[in-house]
């Protein structure tokens, strides 16, 4: 095997999500034979994007500058806030434009097992957030896991006991998906909150 | 969705071999969480790796400098070269350590579906280093595929007609192979190769 700083490479991109040694060799092969069309490009953007991109002070979403463009936008609704566990959520929740209110990034979800206790997730600032503001609803857009359903009963039961409505994402069949291939648990859950046709 | 850097940098993530639009999203993520640990090393690698870093002008192995370590190495047997497709073939057969020739990449194999020809593959330089050289066996370790063995015919009707001894590797069962999974061919080619125990 060869040493040096292909190896770090190669090393380096194996500890990427989804990547192990081998795919990680085929990468570092492949950018080193488009070392103009993509090794290069690719860097300088990896340095641009460490220089300017973080995390939005306000939500925590990550973009360019202090504030993220969701939260500069004078067009969003700020009476609606939407709590998830990360920045894959907001992107997801994003990408269906069928959202218009103003988001909250936790950082995760309580997890026991994994030690992830209230004090490591933005909740906190969710709370004081919500106290200085005219929000009337908080969508908790958390996973139908344990994990995400504690989280989301404990923010309920920490929010400032004001008027503000408190609401959680549908849980039901997927779109598109075959009933005899759904989870028991999806199944009973769309049976008891069946709708009127 | 976020325009911008991070809308740029997961474009040209999803262009690498294995990474699609989500995981490359995963991965984007994952470098932006990790900043300092991860994103900023591995920029730095990636801009070492394209200054330092070519083809060896001699066999065409990725490495530092003009002439790869295998070149270099005085302890290496000049005279068996092994003949491959592509880098990562090389790795693949440095890393069993069993073999202490050099060697010389192909950048490919000839294909008539994807038209690649004798003059898009490091061909003739092969045979101008043979001729200059006190090369006496030539390895085809190219892959068991029509395309592969076309190749190494074209190569073996081209070599100049001395003494050289030309080989290819062994076909048969791969180690730890179990006979019910393995195909016909490489089935009857064991059968026919058979060597007495």
């Amino acid at each position: 095997m060869i040493d040096g700083p292909l190896d770090l490479l190669i090393k380096q991109l194996s500890s990427l999500p989804g990547l192990g040694r081998q795919s990680a060799k085929r990468v570092a092969l492949h950018l080193l034979t488009h070392k103009e069309s993509l090794l290069m490009p690719l860097t300088k953007t990896m340095t641009h994007v460490a220089d300017v991109v973080q995390s939005c002070v306000s939500c925590g979403n990550l973009d360019e500058g202090d504030i993220c463009r969701i939260c500069r936008d004078t067009k969003r609704d700020r009476s609606t806030i939407c709590v998830v566990a990360g920045v894959a959520d907001l992107w997801a929740i994003e990408r269906t434009r069928s959202y218009n209110g103003i988001y909250h990034v936790l950082g995760g979800v309580l997890s026991a097992l994994d030690g992830i206790s209230p004090r490591d997730l933005a909740i906190d600032s969710l709370i004081a957030n919500i106290k200085d503001s005219d929000i009337t609803e908080v969508i908790l857009a958390l996973s139908a896991t344990v994990d995400g359903q504690s989280t989301a009963h404990y923010i309920t039961d920490h929010l400032p006991s004001t008027s503000i409505k408190v609401t959680r994402l549908a849980h039901g069949m997927p779109m598109g998906g075959e009933l005899n291939y759904l989870d028991d648990g999806t199944i009973s859950t769309a049976l008891k909150a069946r709708a009127n046709l």
